[in-house]
């Protein structure tokens, strides 16, 4: 509903002459045009603009690839989501028209009925998905703007080992789903060659598995936004561990000193050689604001271990500001992605029941066909797989947001009473207060919260459910 | 419950001698009797009147209408709804007592119980609505004054266009809610055409499908209600992020200056050729606050932009009071609207499950009912579209109730530690307890919380449903 | 579990000399062994006396009734109960052994389970409810202690037309439960007169429907007590909003000035010539508080009109610990309540779905039995009235709690700022963080909280169940 | 996730010379290797030991067993789950492929499904409990330390008479469950003889029946852990209440003085003579603590009651640094037990929904099986009692956390205004703020919070359907 990023946030600190402060302010609000990405983040980028989800032009600069929206590629998407659509509407028609007896997949009025409903839930969340996505990339650059910030306030860096980690499960997931997708595929088109019907199986049913590769990278786009997202709330996490073991209260044991920067959206700082034009840069104002403040975090390269930048007073500051700038960014997110979400889940749902109801009539049934039952065992734990990676990058942002919470409570116990400390209590106090009015969950358009609680609720229906309906076949047939 | 609706709470702030506020005070517990509406709301109101829902006298002033309770609709509204009821009641015995054989709506002793649930559900919603109408009214009164104190003192204005752009989405709704039922209508009439019973089905329900109309027009007069509120609760955010924005704290972008009064409860304030008596005003007290008191967003004329009116420290002292005012009219609404509410949301949740499953059922037997297919599935949309009307607003109202979290927490971290601006950290920090106190959501009857998830739960428990019944379906033909 | 009352919070308030406080606290944990009762509430604890449930000595005094435990009644109930229990076990196994050809409540192997459940379910709640009543009386002399305090302080009086009204209601709920009884009774003796088995029927049905008296009985002091504990939440809330009037912040509308002892505990101040020994008093402390301190709230006899009696900022302070005291008599009834309650919620739920199954069958089935119909739709009836029974009180007491909630924020918004009010402000505060932490309502045995949402999940779950029975019936038959 | 351990929060408190107490803190965080054990707790974990859930070296001392993380434990547990896991996998392939006619308890496909799926997650269960088990300790290890800390601090004692009862309780439900599961062995073994199948039951089914026991003493370590922690809370309460009788403030009745130490894990001081090297143990900080600082609560030998050893501000401050430290330790407990408590509770709502099923087919359908009604009966009652073995505690647990929050909250509003308490009123305010944010509950995974509403919900889903499946069996048969 309401999005609003404005990384200006820390620059509203001076309370000197406000003429000069304002016109700052107001530039801040003007949308980032343009950013820097690299590594993962690219990938999923490049990926996903294939396939419509992210209209997006890539140019290529010295240290990383410059993205921008682009028309040409928001009409590309438009026509191929059409086209695709229009081919999957059609050859669903076909299909329902060719009659009970030779189609493969509908060989009853009510296995029709089931198809039909399957084709109209992918068309649909992938409608959904690639018309939203201009929005939703014109929200990416502008939070991208608050999580550079929140990385160069903290002084968090990157690994180039866990970039290349990242794309690996990217590719891992894509080619596991490919090869079910061609599986399925190829299974529904020899069953159809008994009755020579192979081609119109191939020509009905191919913008439908294309369709669900549409679907799939929108979760995958979504899940590594939200990791990201949270890889800042762990670097926030950290940096107030450091700040309170840096006033000898001992909450956690002292990790590796470079966790901060797991998941990446990368923002490079306009080095002087660098290809971005100054002027549309996002993180200029990030920048001038590093070249003004210390960042929160320095890693010492002597010893390797991390050490507080600034005073812990300042640092808890600064901490609570960044950590109320990404729960916006959380609620941006939130709710551009929240229409797709929520027909995912619901699509997932559905097959969630139907596919291992399949699945076990088969095992009790026993036709051997075992191709059959591989295939469907498959299908169960690509959907259980979707919803998990849908749900588990929500599980761990609200994890972070509890441990936020025990941080700056214990924090808060232990810094009480100690004058010398300064203004450091009245500002975990403060701290504390804001996280008893913000909390950090994804909702998808408010319809429910994303956690394991949900994943919880689905496997019980999704049993009660089996075991109903296995118990009564025993007395039907 | 309680219902208190004070709007001389304002007035209480002077605390100087005792005796000359006490009567004011005490004046101001007098329950206002009549005011003026215009636009969208005289247009909700005349319809709503017409059908016994809000028994008003309505006179033609030069700024608007000005209403008041008027005991003669009263009296109209329980002769028009006993009439309705009787009619609709013997028609239902009639069409029981006819027998399963030529009734088209029972062709079993099963459908006789389904449609006598479903007529007497009409019945019940309508009779809770029309009986509570006059004290539903009363308390509409009393709140109009409140919202109207809100908009004076946050400096609201309206406009034309969008009061007819809301007239027009009404009309919409009705019409198309009549073609529905005049269809649903003649469909049944054309069947029992062939047993020669069409007239005895005309005169059978006609009682009933009227019933639905004022079941409709309740929906929408709750509906229109809530997303009034919702506009003030939307004027108050709208005049803390410009708080915000004052103190260079860009909290949002700068928007429109001119969104604060969408929807309208209309109180014209009584110019000196007002046709309003002053002594039966509800505004009284209002303007006379006005004349005191500068109200808090000013609409500069020169560059249309939106500006603080007074200090930002008084500024949410106010919106904090004014905030507290809205909770209290959102109570009032709640409780005067909760026993209809209720009823209409049983009412929807049963229809949401029999009509898809009549509509599945038809699909796969197909038995080449066309018409009848049609109208099932408009009537699916018609139960669906209820739903959200009655729901939607009240998630509006709630994540608005979010936003001024949001806002109050980011401003409280931003003022605090800034000394020159006097009270303000105090002050917000205030507000911000308040809000940990006070929940803004319809509860009605405190039976449940009406939101977006409780639209997931009727979807969920519908769709668990139709999934077993055409399950098993398969198994039993 | 923990359940500790200890009237005399009020009397730590002094901070002299520790020797002269500790004693007097040391005495005050003494549990008060007796106290004197009158009106609806002697009446209440009469009946259940009877039943087993009450096991008091009553001794009449000038103003009221003298209750203590008595282990002569203790040592009745125990006997009365093992007899019924046993009578009903044996009658049930006596009908379960003479077979289902001539049984008439057990036509069938299946009504057997079913009934046996029934039988057992209604064994075991009234088994619970007798075997706790020693307990669950002694908990209540203890939180009598404080309920008085509570009005002491306060400055409540009672209404004897309230107390008769009251009597009056609990005697049409006994009478029309004994009607359904003896009807239900009948029934069944007649049905089984066709096989002359109705003496066998009276026997071995005797003592199941007089432990359903049991049941019934003790829902009623349940309700009751949760009445009388609400009351009081009531006359601290009108004592705050007439607290915010006497600041001239017309928080409510100004009521009534005695609405504040409706529900009767009855503790009567024991007078020079009272018949009650006043070292065995439970009122002995309030009273000697009541001597040293001034009731919150005085009713002026000239005009009638409620008056503070002590300062603003005293009567918050007051309030404040008020509410903390009522908030433990919750916990104690809640803990002292608990596994009955849920015992009978499990078998309201249970009958709820049975019986409206019975209802709908008959009247589809339609064999004519009109007699049977109206017996099962008063059962239906009871059933709904058991539950309301139990969860309204416990929903008028949560009202309560947030009432009071909205009241102390919107007092918290107005006194801020006013130096002239002295300690005010700070009170208020304190009394705000207090309301944060505790919670007003019944929840028993912690396995949920009494309110109106469980009603609500109640109806879905019976609902829902009931379409899917009825609907499935048309395919099997 | 993130459990943290560190019992020097204590020391931090020193705000002297930094470098003094910077050794100090990072000491405290090398994880502790040994520790000494008695009563219960050795018990437990010796039995644990056996069947490879506690990779313990266990060495006889003069005060108790001194234990350590042993790696020859550890492969003896990773080899013994292996052989019984390959063992019960091969006998249930034996079995299924012995076909439905001559397998006794596997007589129709379907069955073979279900006994799959029984086999499978006992399997699964005791699979997760001795994979997690070394880790398990290690943690077990580490919070052993904080709960010491805890003793020390508030100064509780160990009951020799407690700790026995406690180790007769443990062997009660051991060997009820061993007869059970013995009992259940020899019914199908019997059944078997019948095809002279026997000893290829007792073959196929041996692996099986040793896994059970490996899922049940996993589930009685957890309970005994949570009892463990609970039984801090609740000496943290004690101390809490006894602060308040020491203002004079009589919160609660003075209870016996050594409730304190009921449930144990049992960490010797050392003394002198100790066996355990100092460097190696864990309650080396406490100790040296403990000479540092009086704890909180001091038993006075002359009349044995309980007496505060510090001043009231001091013991408050302790207190809620303590509360914590115990939250941390729930963490702790909770992230370890994760895995296996999910799997554990859907293998319990599973056999809660097929073993009643069976018990009640068995009675209507009436074989005169009664030795297999009774064996169902049983197995009802013991996975009834599994799930209590798991949900009790927890929900001790949380009450005890509410009894926290109502204690702060009474203390805190008796003390405010007291200038004559010092520090006390402000740190009051502390633990309340800090109760606000921290709370104490056991949520496996995150999935779902373990307490009596999860009790009710499980009860009722299962009531639910089985009422649906014996009301459709009527019309089936």
């Amino acid at each position: 509903m309401y999005c609003v990023l404005v990384p200006g946030v820390e620059s509203a600190r001076v309370e000197g002459p406000a003429e000069q402060v304002a016109p700052e302010a107001a530039r801040a609000h003007d949308r980032p045009s343009r950013c820097l990405v690299g590594g993962a983040h690219a990938f999923i980028l490049r990926v996903s603009s294939y396939f419509g989800l992210a209209p997006l032009k890539f140019e290529s600069r010295s240290n990383g690839l410059s993205v921008s929206i682009s028309s040409a590629m928001c009409i590309y998407s438009y026509i191929l989501v059409t086209i695709l659509v229009v081919c999957t509407i059609l050859g669903l028609v076909a299909e329902v028209s060719a009659g009970v007896e030779v189609s493969v997949r509908m060989p009853s009025r009510m296995a029709q009925v089931v198809s039909a409903c399957d084709v109209l839930v992918v068309v649909l969340t992938a409608g959904a998905g690639v018309c939203g996505a201009p929005r939703r990339m014109r929200t990416m650059l502008a939070f991208m703007g608050s999580v550079a910030m929140v990385d160069t306030s903290i002084g968090g860096k990157y690994s180039k080992s866990t970039e290349r980690k990242l794309c690996a499960l990217l590719l891992c997931i894509l080619i596991f789903f490919s090869v079910l997708l061609a599986d399925d595929f190829c299974f529904y088109a020899m069953q159809a060659k008994r009755t020579d019907r192979q081609w119109n199986v191939v020509m009905n049913y191919a913008g439908f598995y294309l369709l669900w590769y549409v679907v799939m990278i929108l979760e995958l786009q979504f899940a590594f936004t939200a990791l990201s997202v949270r890889a800042r709330f762990l670097a926030v996490n950290d940096a107030l561990a450091l700040t309170a073991r840096h006033l000898y209260i001992p909450l956690e044991k002292a990790k590796s000193p470079s966790p901060l920067n797991v998941y990446a959206i990368r923002v490079s700082p306009p080095g002087p050689g660098g290809g971005v034009d100054p002027r549309a840069n996002v993180s200029l104002l990030v920048d001038s604001l590093a070249a003004r403040e210390q960042p929160v975090v320095l890693t010492k390269s002597v010893h390797g271990t991390a050490a507080l930048g600034v005073s812990p007073s300042e640092a808890v500051r600064r901490l609570a500001s960044l950590h109320g700038t990404l729960c916006e960014v959380v609620r941006c997110v939130d709710s551009s992605y929240g229409l797709p979400l929520i027909v995912v889940l619901i699509s997932t749902l559905l097959h969630l029941i139907v596919t291992p109801y399949f699945l076990i009539m088969e095992i009790i049934v026993s036709t051997n066909r075992v191709h059959f039952l591989v295939l469907q065992f498959l299908w169960c734990l690509t959907h259980m797989l979707r919803m998990l990676v849908v749900v588990e990058p929500c599980h761990y942002t609200i994890a972070e947001g509890r441990r936020t919470q025990s941080l700056v409570c214990r924090l808060m116990t232990s810094v009480s009473e100690r004058p010398a400390l300064g203004s450091l209590p009245s500002r975990v106090e403060l701290f504390s207060r804001q996280l008893l009015l913000q909390s950090v969950c994804y909702s998808p358009l408010g319809m429910c919260t994303l956690d394991r609680p949900l994943v919880a609720s689905v496997i019980g229906a999704v049993t009660t459910y089996l075991v109903i309906l296995i118990q009564f076949q025993r007395y039907d047939t």
